[in-house]
């Protein structure tokens, strides 16, 4: 049996998604920009995605700019804050310990300009204290970036609370949704952001297509320059047929989110219950405040990586963490924010379900998985020392 | 008839190269930088595509760098040795008044920044003096930026004569082949360029993907920060339906390019032939040093953006300059530079042909044009002074 279980990496695309993109990149390949009928028509259908984008999120259509992905939205979105904040000599920015490396990178190099960067802990839950928030918080704020959804873990943060933080404080508020759109109700209004990110490829849209919401009102300063796109604020000819694919995966996820979320936690839970079982183990973030789809697990005294190609070979497809920072050896700065030492952090599990996936699958995992632990685990001299007390069992 | 020549905008998608983005799309969903079968399957394709890249354009794969486009990859060029300059001291910018916005407009920002910013004048033909390039460059001079082929006029630019002179003064040269590559034959060797930017869907690829050719040992910093992808230098889930398929067009441009430009060439200059009868017209940059599909002019006493609706109105698609800066009521900075006044400026048509082009249209474009612009001229009060000696004609 195969299984994809790593839709948090990326997701395949859907059959309207890709339809859409070949009728479009087949009958309107003309360049928006163009005064003639070819580019006309091309923006046309352009301003109908931006506004039914619009409408899922909750947004103004001209306050959603298209973007290549997720990175650079939030990229567009801290760098713009951060350079507003410099003008007004705020150079403080807040965020976690568990924000996606597009963040985190993007907030490094500013700490290198001389921002002061305040990573917030996170609790053992994965979930960022309200209290941590508004006590980082102050006259010299510029921007607060704080996730909806963990990449590797799944937890939802308190972003409509944290929203409230920052308005009563004139404080600019960056939510990375990536993990969250198409996957959870994402309203703009009712989280009080000034930015949002989204990226279709995690939807069952295209690769190489985001989004960026901006606050009317919030800073926006290009990062590519060149040609007047996107009102000037990001140069490059629309990717259409990549709009127009992410539009439709967008709404089709949406309006089967009652459907889906309903679908994947009764997977996610039963899932949860059957790896729970496996000694020495340790679920990931909070039990409840997570996506649908996500399953994360330490297990003691096993290496990730060893599991995954195990797995592979039994046909589940699965992650240790970020897809984005496989091949690096250092543990995953988010497990090692939720509490696990660097030996745990390392026997790390995700499995990220969609809506294609099935519950005879997450029955076979539940068969295939516990199996391949304790193949590893019973070749693993890290196991024997715990077995015969050498090593204490930290879970 | 309907006739698609606004093939410099944007060009229709390849057939081959739009079944290469449906299968991968299908295939190989997989995220490249997951451990398992499907990311790794798709990291092989996307390896395997950049070699083939590399090949084409006479580089090492590894010189091969995968962006959302030709403005990304302009604007990562040039900050990357401006940012180098600028450690050594070095912050000077040698370019031409003919180049793209994205490289024009990021000039412009490091001239805010501090930067000398030096635009060379082009000849009447449309075409940067080697003379002014050499005279330009000095000790201070970290960056030289000319593009291959201009976008308006098409003009060939002595990239090769300009590496050289570079080469010799370890001055960084970085050009613009967003036009060239898959239109004449492009090789970074000859050239001997540091970097190189390239966009898809010049030739028959998807938009939203380009590449950056960036020579080992040129400085490199990422434009978007996060996951290590692209070598560390390109942050974000590659977008491997859109480059296989950019592969492909590639390779189909190329393949084709000796009949392509042979047949192109033959119908441009039918094209011109036809349209140099019409009284007060010149043609823009060099009768030959331009591009095989390139023909552009201007008219006297007519309004381009008039010129373009009625065109449309007979099938056919036009354009006025470039693209990306329609909707401006500025003349085009090209034909500034080449010696057109205003007035004259403002009567340019372009007409870019792809191999898709046939010389039925040809022909059917020197019926229809010159009936349009007499027409227009007929009832244009400009046309009216200058037929009445009120003005003088300048062509």
């Amino acid at each position: 049996m195969n299984v994809y279980a790593d839709n948090a990496a990326t997701t395949k695309m859907r059959a309207d998604a890709l339809a859409a993109y070949v009728e479009t990149a087949e009958t309107l390949y003309g360049n928006p920009s163009s005064l003639h009928t070819a580019g006309q028509d091309a923006k046309t259908l352009l301003e109908d995605c931006r506004a039914r984008i619009a409408a899922v999120l909750g947004a103004k259509p001209k306050e959603i700019y298209f973007t290549s992905g997720g990175s650079e939205a939030d990229n567009q979105a801290i760098l713009s804050a951060a350079h507003l904040g410099k003008l007004r000599g705020k150079m403080k920015i807040v965020s976690t310990a568990i924000e996606h490396h597009a963040v985190l990178h993007t907030l490094n190099k500013l700490k290198k300009e001389g921002y002061e960067i305040v990573l917030l802990p996170v609790g053992s839950d994965g979930i960022v204290r309200l209290s941590d928030v508004e006590a980082a918080l102050d006259d010299n704020t510029c921007l607060v970036s704080v996730m909806f959804a963990n990449n590797e873990i799944g937890t939802l943060q308190p972003v409509e609370e944290i929203g409230k933080l920052c308005r009563e404080r004139k404080i600019l508020f960056h939510t990375d949704a990536v993990q969250a759109v198409g996957h959870t109700a994402v309203n703009v209004g009712t989280i009080g952001c000034d930015y949002l990110a989204l990226s279709a490829h995690k939807f069952g849209g295209p690769k190489g297509v985001g989004a960026l919401y901006a606050r009317t009102g919030a800073p926006l300063y290009s990062l590519i320059e060149g040609g007047a796109q996107e009102r000037g604020k990001r140069a490059g000819t629309e990717d259409l047929p990549a709009v127009r694919a992410m539009t439709v995966a967008l709404e089709g996820s949406v309006a089967a989110l009652p459907e889906t979320e309903k679908k994947l936690t009764a997977m996610r839970d039963r899932l949860i219950e059957g790896l729970e079982k496996v000694p020495h183990c340790a679920l990931n973030g909070d039990r409840t405040k997570r996506l649908a789809g996500n399953v994360s697990f330490c297990f003691e005294g096993i290496e990730g990586e060893s599991l995954l190609l195990l797995l592979d070979d039994r046909g589940i497809r699965a992650s240790s963490g970020s897809a984005c920072t496989s091949g690096s050896l250092d543990p995953s700065h988010v497990l090692l924010a939720i509490g696990r030492v660097h030996d745990v952090a390392h026997g790390s599990l995700r499995l990220t379900l969609g809506a294609d996936n099935t519950m005879e699958e997450v029955e076979y995992m539940i068969r295939e998985i516990p199996e391949v632990i304790a193949y590893l685990r019973n070749m693993s001299p890290v196991w024997r020392d715990l077995q015969e007390g050498r090593r204490t069992f930290i879970l």
